[in-house]
């Protein structure tokens, strides 16, 4: 039997650097306060690297973590689920949308299989030359939540010690901002339950259209949550309880990778509703984590916006994109990265030899 | 005496190479529509370039047009005007926000004074090392429009020819994306009255807090709007003698820039409400030029949602950025980039051997 996974307690970032971050952007050569939302995100950026001005962005890292769900046997989804392992594949040859987006940014992502829905031996050759790749995999897809839990016990824990595991890794190789991106037919159900059954909000309010589904998808997509949930009610104040009920494995070690992260110190650009909703059982597991991340984007996902208000982050991006794999957190990288350099390269007044404002 | 400048009409971007990226789009390895905005802009610049999928981005120039205001002398600013000649010492030393954005996202900065209120010896001086720096001074600072004219005629096509030239000049290096940003102290007033005169607007209506400006400098910023609102009524339908008017060197020279680069076809990424009011007068010499615009962000200047609306802009960022230098434009860049990049880059179903959506 596996353990029970404990994390640490999670401590604020570091005040005294955010606020010397707001001090010397009234020194840089600009009006205070002319780059907006570009100086609280530097601010924040130098909190959680204790220090202003802060390091340039050298390492982010995008993890993938991919996972199928029993409940897309209930026709939840407008593709098959053997999507997941080909799309897991695409990944590792390098052909999806996270992939071109990473490459543009400068970041590396890492794909995970935490319970695809095909051989292990499969994925183990598919992770030739990836050696992380499988060594994670909990089981194959999940029990379908509308009528039978995710996960057992012992792979609720795995999960969650894979994802704290991942995160150990990527912050002692030298991470420096973490995304954690998401893959699995059927994911955005089981998301749409953990949001439903964390913000008190009904079924109804939370389905989305997914990868894009018709009308008759979305029926059963909503009568599918609408069981879901109400299995999970009993445990809803208990998150790992809630994990094993309604997750699966891969969103599952998300929470616990972002749990992990934030105690770390780490920070962490959110991406849409999968990432969303395994930050808010994240949140439960670590109270505070939270203060360690930021919303990457505003996904059209009926359910994100519930997330977005009870994590109470204010998204840098609202592009209208519903794809998921990390990619909504992957294209604002470049702002966060502008906001650092900012508060190092540009000149304070003083050195550049500029007239301050005018007295009253 | 100074030649009017007769610019050629503006053609509309490839309507095919934009039809193909969308088509391309729906092949590519991610639900349909998935990417949201990403996917538009992408097509977008496919269609401006003529082909599909789109070159990469590579040479993104950043031109800043500076210039002095004499209406600045009506205490309309936060600032001294001698802030604009400091500026303008401080982007060619490298230590200016646009200089940290524009390195941050791979771009290059070019700054002109066009009628910074110093010295032309000064200027020289400043331009050792960067020879297209006052080739294009066409005055020192402008006259104060609240009372008189900016410009006389003959600087105002000195200075339209200017912004044509610089146009040119950068599409013939290879410019693949421009960037029209601004630099002096009072251009925010000669931009409100130029939003209020192209949209039928109340002075009251269009004034901004610029860099920072209190209450009692607001009631004089918003008296002079009125006064030059006054003197612009009767030119509004003629975009020349508007220019003349209200607008100054700089923001005209910026309008012939815009222009210019609709005409030759290269896309222009539109910053806050200088290049918006800029824009509004490129698109009234040049019709259709517009189409050759996306807007970089929303800045928090009321005259700007006007120029949105009026040009029918959708910004890409909205981070209360309001510091003009093209930063707002340019931090919205790597979503360009990504665009192109996604639709160059991505595998296809067929490629990735991924099964489409079921049936249904």
């Amino acid at each position: 039997m596996t353990d029970p996974v404990e994390f640490d307690t999670v401590s604020p970032p570091d005040e005294p650097s955010r606020e010397a971050a707001l001090t010397r952007h009234e020194r840089l050569t600009k009006p205070r306060g002319s780059l907006g939302r570009l100086e609280r995100l530097g601010a924040w950026l130098a909190a959680c690297q204790g220090q202003c001005p802060p390091r340039p962005l050298e390492r982010a890292r995008i993890v993938v973590f991919a996972g199928d769900h029993g409940v897309a046997a209930r026709g939840v989804s407008a593709y098959p689920s053997e999507v997941t392992a080909q799309m897991v594949a695409n990944f590792r040859a390098g052909g999806a949308a996270i992939n071109v987006l990473a490459a543009s940014v400068g970041a590396q992502v890492r794909v995970v299989d935490l319970a695809v829905d095909s051989d292990a031996a499969d994925a183990d050759a598919a992770d030739a030359g990836d050696t992380a790749g499988s060594a994670y995999r909990v089981r194959r897809s999940s029990g379908s939540i509308d009528a039978e839990d995710a996960l057992t016990d012992d792979e609720t824990h795995a999960a969650l010690a894979a994802g704290r595991a991942i995160a150990d890794e990527e912050v002692d190789a030298g991470a420096d901002l973490l995304v954690a991106g998401d893959m699995g037919i059927g994911n955005t159900t089981a998301a749409a339950v953990l949001v439903a059954a964390l913000t008190g909000t009904e079924p109804v309010a939370v389905v989305g259209r997914g990868t894009g589904i018709d009308d008759a998808t979305w029926m059963r997509k909503t009568a599918a949550i609408r069981d879901a949930l109400r299995r999970a009610k009993p445990v809803t104040a208990e998150p790992v309880a809630l994990l094993r009920t309604v997750a699966g494995a891969d969103i599952t070690a998300m929470a616990g990778f972002l749990a992990q992260a934030a105690v770390r110190r780490t920070p962490v650009v959110l991406d849409g509703v999968v990432s969303g909703a395994a930050a808010l059982v994240a949140e439960e597991l670590v109270p505070g984590a939270r203060a360690w991340w930021v919303a990457g984007h505003r996904s059209p996902e009926p359910a994100h916006a519930l997330v977005l208000e009870q994590l109470d982050l204010d998204p840098l991006l609202d592009m209208a994109m519903r794809l998921g794999e990390g990619t909504g957190a992957t294209a604002a990288i470049p702002l966060l990265s502008m906001s650092v350099r900012v508060l190092a390269e540009m000149a304070t007044f003083d050195e550049a030899g500029i007239s301050g404002p005018t007295g009253p």
